[in-house]
């Protein structure tokens, strides 16, 4: 299947791996993709440059095609009285844990542009082929290092004004991000209240305002999610929870088994884990912060402040306190291996396309 | 384009006008559409028997085929504490209006199902081919009188569980409503905060789980939805906002208006309105009553209570207070006739479909 994506990615099949940040796409996931035809990414947001470059030289160990997604650093603000708050409502847990209040890193925006800024120069070190980002638009002078540098630049977005944005500021291409989409919600304009658009919906009003190739996310794991997205006027798929229960992923055990056994489509959109909205499966953790929720500081102190919590749940295989990402779709979850995967996900979408037409 | 759908529709195109409440679904617009190749619903949820009867002899005088929709009643309490605080919520709109607070009917759980009974009968008598339902599933006895009567039945789900359910009572076909849709969320078991999925993740999952042929509804309005929703599993689509514009629809002028001119993709769910969630573009009273949205009582009251705001605010073609409902693709309306769009719609999904092979 040939379109202006696959070949501006470089890629046989118009599928792109999700960048899930946090330990899931291993140097074996992400290889495992690209070797089968798609494009397999590196989530990087919450590495420092030195993980980054150790991850990268992994996976060129085992491929030479791949990308890497960055989260671009919002401006935030934090107050001593908001994390003394935000201490006091996560109080139970840190005593649960026996977890030191005092002991995590207040993070800054400063600091955080700065790790922005040095991850972005390993990419171009690296020579990393594709570069992804999430929750924003770098800085005009970041989009021509990298693009002086031929990697080929992706961004997100929620809505059709932020696929705009996209467009204007040099992305080549853009992911559109359904409602449908587990994790974090990458919007940057709108309040997310307001961006929670499904994908039938977002995906052609946003072909007809831009002129770049689309990527669908959301709530896509076989051929009827790839075919209906081509249909929609995308131009590939990116899958996440759908690679997620893959053997060759990293993803806990536990959070497999979740989204594997479920008989159920439910899952909520919470910012307690993070301070950033993100969608997963409902566990005690979220259930407990549903009235807190607005209280709680902006992303990434939330998520420095819920680090060890998280942490410590994932060695005692604790699915309450788990932070269990998953799309809309876990009941179309399969556990197993990438490459079968992508081949039925290309034979489905023939089939159908045959059969309707 | 025929399937098991179709035929028991009895449909010559996979095209069902969404059952639109309040004076849209005229009998020109639901003859249009069944005299186009698809199935036309008069939205019968607010229409006494007399009023019922006299728009089905209207559309039979036009066209021997159609749909009817009505909607299933719900248990709900009303206490006068509960009037008496969203009156005093309204009373700025009652004092610009002239409206006494005082003069309206109070529903009763009892009135409404006694309707409810009264208009399923009218349906029988009058022999409507096909009857929909929203809000609910009718009880046992309902469904095995209307099927003695060879009415097809199609029930409104928001989950998968919501269409086991109506499998499970006997329905003929199950309408699948994503978060995409304008107008009332028709969910019935879950919390509508829970039910708030994606089309791209509902068709399938539900496809997968029963065995009723389903129909897809929400932000569908071209050859791309339909092609989409065909891929994904369902049989048929149904499309209401897409209808709403159109010349033969009853919508208000300035609802056309503000759905035709909009530049963006922006929609909201509100219970302002009626007492139940329900998706349309953003005006002053959905703004005002936001941080009231939970004290309001429950439907129907709440709908009694705001009625004769909305009816002077149409008068005054005041979209500020007018219920602007609107599924999350108002960037395609178009303002042509039914029998243009059903023809593209055909013309457009062969073309994708034939591209894409």
């Amino acid at each position: 299947m040939k379109n202006k994506l696959t070949e501006l990615l470089d890629i046989k099949h118009p599928i792109i791996q999700a960048p899930m940040a946090g330990g899931i796409t291993t140097a074996n996931l992400v290889a495992a993709i690209s070797e089968s035809g798609g494009l397999g990414t590196l989530g990087a947001g919450y590495l420092n440059t030195s993980q980054m470059r150790k991850e990268i030289r992994e996976i060129k160990q085992k491929t030479n095609h791949f990308g890497i997604n960055l989260f671009v650093p919002n401006e935030f603000s934090v107050s001593t009285s908001d994390i003394n708050r935000a201490i006091d409502i996560l109080q139970p847990y840190y005593k649960e844990f026996n977890i030191n209040a005092e002991d995590f890193e207040v993070p800054s925006p400063m600091t955080e542009r700065q790790t922005f800024i040095e991850q972005v120069q390993v990419v171009i070190e690296e020579q990393v082929p594709v570069c992804s980002f999430t929750f924003g638009i770098p800085s005009t002078e970041v989009i021509k290092q990298l693009k002086q540098n031929n990697i080929v630049l992706v961004g997100t977005a929620t809505t059709v004004k932020e696929a705009i944005e996209n467009e204007k500021s040099g992305m080549d291409s853009v992911t559109v991000q359904g409602i449908e989409a587990g994790g974090h919600r990458g919007s940057f304009i709108n309040d997310s209240n307001e961006g929670l658009i499904g994908l039938m919906s977002l995906i052609p009003q946003v072909v007809d305002q831009v002129t770049i190739p689309v990527i669908a996310a959301g709530g896509i794991m076989d051929g009827r999610g790839l075919s209906a997205a081509l249909c929609l006027g995308a131009e590939a798929v990116q899958m996440g929870t759908a690679f997620l229960t893959c053997i060759e992923s990293g993803a806990h055990k536990v959070h497999k088994e979740v989204i594997l056994t479920t008989s159920d489509d439910q899952t909520v959109l919470t910012r307690s884990f993070s301070g950033k909205w993100a969608r997963g499966i409902k566990n005690k953790f979220i259930e407990d912060m549903v009235e807190k929720e607005e209280e709680l500081p902006e992303f990434p102190v939330q998520n420095s402040l819920t680090k060890k919590i998280r942490s410590v749940a994932s060695i005692q295989s604790n699915r309450e306190l788990m932070s269990l990402w998953s799309g809309q779709s876990p009941m179309l979850a399969r556990n197993t291996n990438v490459k079968e995967i992508i081949n039925e996900v290309m034979a489905e979408t023939e089939k159908i396309l045959g059969d309707l037409k």
